[in-house]
């Protein structure tokens, strides 16, 4: 199974593509960002993260996407604004007949390091470690990509620590897109 | 120069395609609803939003695509719905490369009914006296569409009132998109 996970957001949209295998292993796949031109009107900004998505389903072809939901957001402005970026990324997703799924920051949190209540830093640790990376996937939005893509990994069935263990380290293959 | 006006919503979308001729006189092309399934995932309503403004789009060809704004939503969470749903359209028109204009809701007001603390019905009462209609659109999300249009007509030259009244009365087409 392929999960694209990805992290909304108007100036850079964060995304991490993560393969499980049948035994639960799990493995970085890329991850990246697609970020938008700040001076754009939002209709513009809209399509380049719209294209940014298309562009790695494209590429990588995933059985289910993965968003972060946001009703976390601390006024109307952001989240309508938030809104219209999640909007883009649903839309690339579903004009594909791809499932979504929608997992809130604790959830996120708590399949990736535990709890949460889990620090941003705690998160990319155990991303790195549960994908043995050298180092956690930069820039951080890239990371909280890969984050909610094994959110999803983990949601159906959780890989065992010997699984993880038993495959050996691989680099990461990371990917700007755009 | 024909212009789609759109008043987005997660559930019923109105829509309203005006022309404006050079003198200045505005007819309706066509007005309508887009209505998705409550029962559906958001990321299915986006689509059938995002399809059923397309459909539109390809039927009336429009050179300009005017929107409302949307910065008085009341609270974070409705803002974040309502975002995904203009996302869906403000997307439609921009990989088409149209232009997309926003107007404020007292703006609309202001343009069509001469004051920004217009009702509903006054809004509605002078849609159909501008296009010569019988009766004003209906539903009135599509009355709203076309209060949009007509804003965006009236935004770059006022018609006289002489244009206005040299034209004979038309019935209104309406259509209902899905």
């Amino acid at each position: 199974m392929i999960v694209l996970g990805i992290d909304p957001g108007t100036a850079t949209t964060g995304y991490g593509v993560v393969a499980r295998e049948g035994g639960g292993a799990v493995s970085l796949v890329e991850c990246g960002v697609v970020r938008t031109d700040a001076t754009s009107p939002l209709a513009l900004r809209l399509r380049t993260i719209f294209e940014g998505v298309v562009e790695v389903l494209e590429r990588t072809h995933p059985d289910v996407v993965a968003v972060e939901s946001a009703f976390y957001a601390k006024n109307a402005r952001t989240a309508l604004v938030l809104g219209h970026a999640r909007g883009a990324i649903l839309l690339a997703a579903t004009l594909r007949d791809l499932p979504v799924a929608e997992y809130a920051p604790a959830e996120v949190k708590s399949a990736v390091a535990g709890t949460g209540r889990a620090t941003k830093e705690q998160v990319q640790f155990m991303v790195q470690r549960l994908l043995r990376l050298k180092e956690p996937p930069r820039p951080s939005d890239a990371a909280d990509g890969v984050a909610i893509a094994l959110t999803h990994c983990f949601a159906s069935s959780l890989p065992t620590i010997a699984s993880l263990a038993l495959r050996p380290p691989r680099p990461s293959v990371e990917r700007l897109a755009r």
